[in-house]
């Protein structure tokens, strides 16, 4: 058993964060908020919580921020904090999916790191823009397909490559909730209302907003690329404008084939993220919900339980876990761990060291753009009779 | 608690039973016997156990048949057993499926009723003549679709149909094993030979052998039915003739979505035989590893664990189970309900009464029929670039 | 996977049995009845089945027995099937507690082998006459300890025999129902009745119901004996006068230390028999309500699902197995492994060679006089402060 | 579902927190700097994290804390930060048992309120001092008890306090563990030497490390108190001098009766803290490996999954939770509870107003005393042959 809390340990410096967007009301903003403070790497400094001023001012007081520190417009906040001497190292971008192209050029353009909420745009060409613009600037853009935090994620991924598993053959993945089962949002959630709006969701809904998740998992645990899919996009609630139920078949680079399903309406599930994948020497199994187990099933041989920081896991994925072996890690330390590895990144570019290896399993732009091609080829086949489309 | 073991009170009678098919080596054979003789409704009376007269001797004898009612040639024993005073009520043809057709045929001219495996037949023609014949006969046609049998299986039918879960939106359905994983079929294996050789399985591997129990339980337990599909089958073991593996999307009359997989090389799985269906009202989950419980998420409350023969069970599914709550009935009671209830039903025409309508819930001919139709439509569509395709 | 079911093959007799109590009501004498049918080793053909003359009649017609082998009368059954040319070749004894010792006597007395249920007698000294009489014999005397003819209870056993888990050190054994939790036996229940009551249940409740079948699978599994036992014994149930939960603690001969806990009041549970064994390399678990799974956990491993009759299974345990792993089994099957294996040993008897070695592991009389040496002590010591007392 | 990650809403300040113990090679400092961190209600300033100086300026450093504010001296720092415009609102006491009770009087002298890790002293008479000088001081006194944080666990508490389980029967708790199943402390683990060292730890090892955590839980949930107990302590490792596994029965006030197993040898388990509690009306299961759950029974219905945050969740289980139904919580989330209920008691004072009322549900040093009275019963108990000894 390894007995250490291993996130805080020698620290040398926290990195200054700011944040767009997560002012009162919203959900995920919050969530960064925890997850940048859990291993104390950051410190929370400057906001644009809000595009409305009064919301913007009660929502940085709310989190002690200086007054000098709380702004009601983005652009501002990326022009000030740049000439700042203590301005922000990096900006966490967390408003509705269409916000995040001009929030993310604004910081770019400053020269400031970028944390950047999922999907990454609301269209392919805005992201693909935003993908130029970032590597040209040689700044770290992250994207937080934050389920690729989980340590048994990575300790999934780093098995599918040494070859553990063998070849791929069959991945099946699944991301499905109920909350949407009904109008919601004519019932005052603001989360459920610019979900299921296309001018501020995108072309897509349950698709976009955790299908991209199923998505980016089943190609970051393979280490492959789909190549095209076969869409079915439902939508079953009455009135509603986007899907809130996908049916997918998918085709992987190696010759894969998968299987993704994603659901707002699936009654009685929370939050089910599901990914299973079998290849020619073994299987595996892992579930978002009960994220401290991941079933390995050698092919002949009795399904072992690999059980986060317990036997059989891999230096990777201990690297992303802070206590021992059955004292469950969850959601929030999964989160954390994206902004612990983009603090080291730039903790090592500033004391002129190469970061800690593990570190760089954090999701860029690309694997945000990737995201965005996922949702355009998903419309697409859908609305062509599931006809097989290349990514 | 129920405390009665109840398949076995006041019977009145024994049936007269015979077998073609499941000699020595097979498989399926086997557990028809035990399911037959399981619930005390049965006596194996008779058989045409293997077309090589040596073995089906020999096998005869392992079962303890008198000789002159062990036969080689399922033709002459259709013949001689209508003849006899105290011949078989119903036969149990447990051959590979491309022989299915001819025996059944047989015995029903005889007049005698007739327990078929699945798939019915190796062709979508050659099913729908048998339906027709076994429906002009007036006799007894069931296709074991076994799991059909499973208490809760018949629960979650109940339920559906009572309007427990609402409108159905998504069926999720999949049979996931590993048996196949490797080319079992060079190493001796009868089982694996020939339901991987197109002759005797048919125009499908996994989708006959399994796909067809995930379909037939879909809809049996929607009441629904698919209209069409859309389909992509792999085969993953070099060499082999049929799919060993199968995506489909699917699309009920109801306006029901549903995602069927099948495979036989999903490395770890035994026999994943698992569905999940989700309603306006509330959403269903049953596992085929694990029948005993199914569990039960109405929408806004805590998912409720039901238990086979346990609190919240309807008297269709109590009707179905012999032993109290907590201790485990498995596949072999399962099997054995279909048994039951065929003899129910011909009991009761032997006494002029109805059967107990629980009884009819057993699989019959068209049922076979869209099985087979079924793999008929997945063939099809998967040669035609995964082209939706009715059934 | 082994696709065989296994335990009809190559059958040369069945063998005849009859029945003492069980009749119409009863709950466990219809299970024996199906566990004797299951494996196709045994006929029922005579039975008194209750001291009701009427009853009897009945009930002997509900399962087609011969009028003339209807009896109300053990004693008389005894008598004359000793005296008949195809008499019955062992009888199993379904009765209230009380009612084990005499009928057992008068079978042993005709020479004809006896099945008896637990636990073996209400007292110490009649139990070990009852032993000496068996000895004497030379007969077969079983005892249906059930729970050790799952399969995978004897692959524990046999892990523990060859020593992959090392050393035993700690015995968790718990079996607890909540059938009994209010006043059951006021409401006409039969099988309440007896069992709440001194004079037919013996001088324990739970603990000789239940709490001897933990008791059982603890000294089978370990195959280590326990060789004191502090206990304390509740009535929860006002008016009760049987005990209807208990807590011990036990130690055993090899120096391993144990709890058990019995109960029939605990809410929600309905068959919760549990073990789990934990030596100096290995731990295992074990439950019945899901009784296809072990989880073998190696000292610094993952731990290992062991499923019956899959990978990592012992010839012990695929021996008591009919069908391939994934298709589970339950309760039946684990109770017709004893009528097969006691049918292994006569038959062997009868055709001079000795029995499948494998069918030695069924209890016998010895361990029904543990059962009931482990009664009086539970109760001596709850009676005396929780004290230690000896077995 | 509750979108908003609840506990860092509208803070208005952050506490200032000291630390004693905690320093390089410890474990459960780093836990609760986490945990206190988590919510944003407490800031790092000072610590004496080692009687050894360089360790404790090491220590220090790594935490960022000011040179000024890193002591290696508990006392001075009390009495310095107690002068301080600035010093610490409470410290944290961390350090191995024994020192627990002399820093806890210092701060407590200094009038600064106290966060201390359990059990509470390793002697009786230490404690009861201890409980006095704190009620004396009216100073605020928590134990870290942590795992009553756990949402689901207030859940399980505010059930039992409203009667959903009715008269409480039968408690089943048990804490298991197998890091100490070999000779580990000889290994170089800091953190087994001090636990099997009778000097360090206090009179009882497995008894007090995590025995303590099953008592308060069971306590904590039934809001019953233990009045006696009946022991047998362990020790399997040659060469250990304390015990490494306990068996218990436990009577508690109201009548009900309990088990309470705790150990370190239970090979295979990690962090195996679980009860069950049984009420004439319902029972309930929770698990800390899996805590994200709680299963309802109540007589005579199916079982129900209560999750955390989800539906059927009571206020006071939601109020300790921060992110909604579905993505999981676990350990820490739990921990950093307590420092949060601490946080908002101090703050409320500190505001002169009434804190919110389920932050009193945090253990204070009364729940501290009756754990070292725990300790002392069992111990006492075992020497005497499992005598029932009164708390």
């Amino acid at each position: 058993m390894t007995i250490t809390a291993s996130q805080d340990q020698h620290l040398k410096r926290r990195l200054r964060l700011g944040m767009v967007g997560g002012g009162r009301g919203a959900f995920i903003g919050a969530v960064h908020r925890i997850a940048a403070r859990l291993d104390d790497r950051w410190e929370l400094v400057a906001g644009a919580l809000s595009s409305d001023p009064e919301r913007a001012r009660l929502s940085g007081e709310d989190l002690l921020l200086r007054s000098d520190r709380i702004y009601d417009d983005f652009n501002e906040m990326a022009r000030r904090e740049r000439r700042l001497k203590d301005g922000i190292d990096a900006v966490a971008i967390v408003t509705p999916n269409h916000a995040h192209a001009a929030a993310a050029r604004a910081f770019l353009k400053a020269g400031i790191h970028v944390i950047c909420d999922k999907p990454l745009t609301t269209t392919r060409r805005e992201a693909e823009q935003l993908a130029k613009l970032a590597k040209e600037s040689g700044l770290i853009f992250a994207v937080t397909h934050n389920y690729t935090g989980y340590p048994l994620v990575r300790q999934a991924r780093a098995m599918v490559r040494v070859g553990d598993l063998g070849a791929i053959r069959v991945v099946q993945v699944e991301y499905a909730q109920d909350w949407l089962a009904t109008r919601v949002e004519d019932t005052g959630s603001k989360q459920a209302e610019w979900r299921t709006d296309p001018a501020r969701s995108g072309p897509a809904g349950a698709v976009g907003d955790i299908g991209t998740h199923a998505f980016n998992l089943a190609e970051f645990i393979t280490g492959d690329e789909v190549t095209s899919l076969s869409a079915d996009l439902h939508i079953f609630v009455e009135g509603r404008r986007l899907d809130d139920n996908a049916h997918m078949m998918l085709r992987f680079a190696s010759g894969a084939q998968g299987m993704l399903w994603c659901s707002q309406v699936a009654t009685g599930l929370e939050n089910g993220l599901r990914i299973r994948i079998y290849g020619d020497r073994a299987g595996l199994e892992w579930h978002q919900e009960n994220p401290n187990v991941l079933v390995f099933s050698p092919l002949g041989e009795p399904p072992r339980l690999i059980r986060r920081n317990g036997a059989g896991t891999k230096e990777v994925s201990q690297a992303a876990s802070r206590i021992p072996a059955g004292h469950p890690e969850g959601y929030l330390e999964g989160f954390a761990q994206l902004y612990t590895d983009v603090a080291e990144q730039i903790t090592a570019r500033l004391e002129g060291r190469e970061p800690n290896r593990y570190s760089l399993q954090v999701p860029t732009v690309e694997h945000g753009v990737r995201g965005v091609r996922f949702i355009e080829a998903a419309v697409r086949s859908s609305q062509r009779k599931s006809v097989w489309v290349c990514l």
